[in-house]
């Protein structure tokens, strides 16, 4: 049976629509299933259980917006990801996406936030070319707003996108999901302010033809170049 | 009116086929007009009229082969293409794009010849996405033997590919189209030879979860995310 | 003589406004020197005389908005600055850095359109750390929406900023200047749009500790630490 | 006492015959000692101890077939081995290198295996040119087909090889070794099947002047141009 | 309050004279407030405790020498950093930003010590400009001679500096400080010795317009150019 | 016939002893047929007829010193390069390529003298592994200062050497050779001057285990291990 689907890995909630809400929504909104698995949480150690709990709710009522399918939760304690065995990681990441057989997965960036490269590594790993991971179609690595720009220009990996979504007809809903997180956005100078984000879609849609864009960095693709021909699918927007 | 169709900027005769016949054939298989525009000719002064013109009929054989709808030749003298003044050069590529309204382009990687660096700037100018290059969905480039692997390592890039089509439907029928090129192919181990082409399918393809496949690197893709799990749903119009 | 002031090398008009508009205007408010070297027209043989004069007029406008004290034309035509001799382009950046003499220097990034690339060699010969040179203390070089972001990701250089001036104060200044280019900057969702530089400077802006920013990439600084640590110290001469 | 003879630190049994068997063999056959120290083993947590003795047996009998002196075992878990103490790891790489005072070591690139990054970081500071170290001429990292080309493209190194050897007369013997490792070769279009090792060979030589060859990344060399000429050693191929 | 002074957050004693020791005594003798965080010391497990309260004799003695007004040291065992939690290293060298809020802060670059890794992994999460983060000026990367160019060319990141500070007036300083490490500097031709150290500072000065340089790479300014600039700071030099 | 000896590839007079000296003088000592070819020469429009004959003088003078057995100028106008058709650079490169049949090919590194680039691209061409190319077993960039390292950090590529040659026996004798070129070389601090290069080499040396060396980065190498290693070659230093 043939992989179908978006699965997106988030680090944190949050990040699924900090970086993603845009394109998740689109799918969503075209009848597709789209699974969110939010590998780490707000939890003890550093947090308290009630942040755990806020952040757990805030994250469904952003789902719910955006019109995801399933919310799943690993609940690794965030800061924390890296100490796992690499093995264990990869094992339980692994295990969704063999599940989920999604056609397409996205993930997060390596950037400075040390559990998205933790996540980074797991998710090459479980969406290597064989197995369920020979179905997937199309692999790419989101940007999250002060994570991914505080990378050591020149020395770390500097995001620049190969991919560009058009999010113009989703990017009020959007910033509607993304006012959900109460506890985790900001005002305005904040790095993930609403405006901010805004203000990353602006740039990311006005340098690629359209208002409001969603940037991604393509992994791997084995589409084929048939399927996104307008030709073969007549009534395509 | 929305773009539509596959368009293979070659720099000269064989290119297109050494690079790309396979996933031409698949889009020509699947219905979709598919241009080849090749812009340097083997002609003089480096290269007699009567090469020049068997070139173009080995070009036309295999392009038949292959089901290509459109040859177009621009017929610019080989080795030569960098003497003409820029905006020259840019203006008869971006013609040809804004007639023909691609949906997908393939441009040659910037290589070690010289050619293949002045159409891949003139491909980069000509495809920005504005005016008729907003249509585009995707832009890629194309890994060329015996030329792309002929950069220098850490000095000019190196090509790695981020898209991978699986070509194992139509491997002999790109091979057949490639043996019309009597006078450009050499005998194993020649680096164009029919069996180097044969080994780097293979290497890509095995890399990738499947038998034969064509790397490319992809340059700009604003295709949306539906349009990929979209079109491998049951009952997808 | 020790150097002192700001050198911006634009290729064309509005580039100093729109990559470096508030850091401009930070400088002229504090009483610098500011000298906008402006290399290339929108003059024959691609673009009438009529819209010279206009474009020349807009950019004195726009100069003038920022506190410019210095406006220099070199007058050569639009796309064809690389069909110049490769020696006499270097000897007239040279010159205006020999008689400028400047402490900090913007050059433009080496991007999509072929002028930039030119001159942005042009301008690393002229400010080799040798002679004049050798008294500048920083040379960095522009982000220029619409052209920056077109080169081909993983492929030629892609900007990522190292340097980000808060432009706080002075962006409102900035966009008044740029909208002198009537010419030049297109409506919302044009790539060079009022919205899209305002969109760009909130997330250079934000991602650095404050709310509008304009980024550079520094090429060589030879400033000394203590002038950073010093500037700030109260009582500091 | 100047060091001398061929040192390959493999991850796992197999890397070394699948990147470097061809290299292995014509050193052999040229009478230089050759060690192999495979760092890594197919055991407990992960694998069964029958698994184990029939890598290792695997592993003894392509040896054999490509001629190897000496054959060492760590034998720390597969995929556990970035759980070691670094200075424990580092040490008992770094007792073998002095032990065995190779003149070329070649150590896996690191990849997508994540034993194959700790053990190439730990070949690095086993190698350092002091002491012991100080006597090898070439240090080079080496290509594993399924994990080398499973880096993501544009955020991780991409190996682009800068060193290729011809194994045209030992390539069979390699494929001959590659096939003792039954339990570790799948089938075609398996990315470890034969097919894909000797496909590999072909793309890598046929671009290099010669029909197969193995690519390797130099990492350091310190020999001196004379050695290379065939000048000096009259009679030599 | 607003940030001052300079911060240098050294790995071992040694490391912040060997790479920065004459922009410290040009900072010290300017009258700015200087701290050296030394991360890691020469303790046990590896090292004796005798070896360890010599390093840190040393160190005072040569932080005298500099003109250091405050010296802090973490003591954490060398080779042992990267074992700690992440959180807690964070923690703890997020702690001295906090309390010293630096105008410019100097860390190591991600070289072949892993403790050097771990560290600049530390100190890039307490610079992010946020909080006592966002008065930092400038964050740079030092060089570290026997380790930073003990990174694998092209595979991991290979310093480049696009900062050198004039050092002539304090080199005799810097290499008066560095004799203090006794126990740590060789003689020529050790890679750390006083000749190499006298002669990368050579290298670096005469390629940037002076005869001695320390080189930095710049990972964040913050700075305004006006700073830069001579006209604002009569008889600066 | 197979190829024998070494040949540089030398833009002006004094680049190949500045930045081969060394490497050269060893190879002439091991009875090695070494040729220098000049490309360019100081002469009209650029410089006197006068400047032109001291150099060429002076270059005479240096290979002299050095052992050089052939020296071949080009006599291309300095600072001209660029402005021959490619055909015609790449033939007159070539040529020579094909009439000497190294073994080894030093060329320039891609650096910020625009004549470097040029001729780089030539002897990327003429050294291409077909023909009397495939006879070359070692292709390297070299490294001049006040050219190499003037080119952008992080926009450019930047040279790390992967290859440092132990020229502790012969730097003396590289700087007679270099003192030989009064016109080119300046007094310290100048960036040529002999201080400097002797720094570099220090530099260079150290970090690779030696006292002194020269540092090229690896373009393409095809010789066997078995050369290098000490076992075939008793007596072999």
């Amino acid at each position: 049976m043939s992989n179908q689907g978006l699965l997106v890995i988030a680090p944190h909630p949050d990040d699924e629509t900090l970086a993603a809400g845009g394109t998740i929504a689109l799918c969503a909104a075209a009848g597709l299933p789209v699974t969110i698995l939010t590998v780490a949480a707000h939890m003890p150690p550093l947090y308290s259980e009630a942040v755990h709990q806020q952040t757990v709710a805030e994250a469904r009522r952003a789902h719910g917006i955006l019109g995801v399918t399933d919310s799943q939760f690993l609940d690794l304690p965030a800061v924390y990801v890296s100490e796992q065995p690499v093995a264990e990681l990869n094992g339980a990441i692994a295990a969704v996406v063999e599940k989920v057989r999604p056609t397409v997965v996205l993930c997060p960036y390596p950037d400075r936030h040390v559990d998205h490269r933790a996540i980074f590594d797991a998710a090459m790993v479980a969406t290597r070319p064989v197995g369920a991971g020979a179905g997937i179609k199309l692999l790419a690595a989101f940007e999250t707003l002060s994570e991914t720009h505080w990378n050591a220009p020149h020395i770390e990996p500097n995001f620049t996108p190969n991919w560009v979504v058009d999010v113009t007809t989703t990017i009020e809903r959007k910033l509607e999901a993304l006012a959900c997180y109460e506890s985790q956005i900001p005002a305005f100078p904040g790095p993930r302010s609403i405006e901010a984000v805004r203000a990353l879609a602006m740039f990311r849609g006005t340098q690629s033809g359209f208002a409001y864009g969603e940037g991604f960095h393509i992994i791997r693709m084995t589409a084929s170049a048939d399927i996104l021909t307008g030709a073969l699918r007549p009534g395509a927007s």
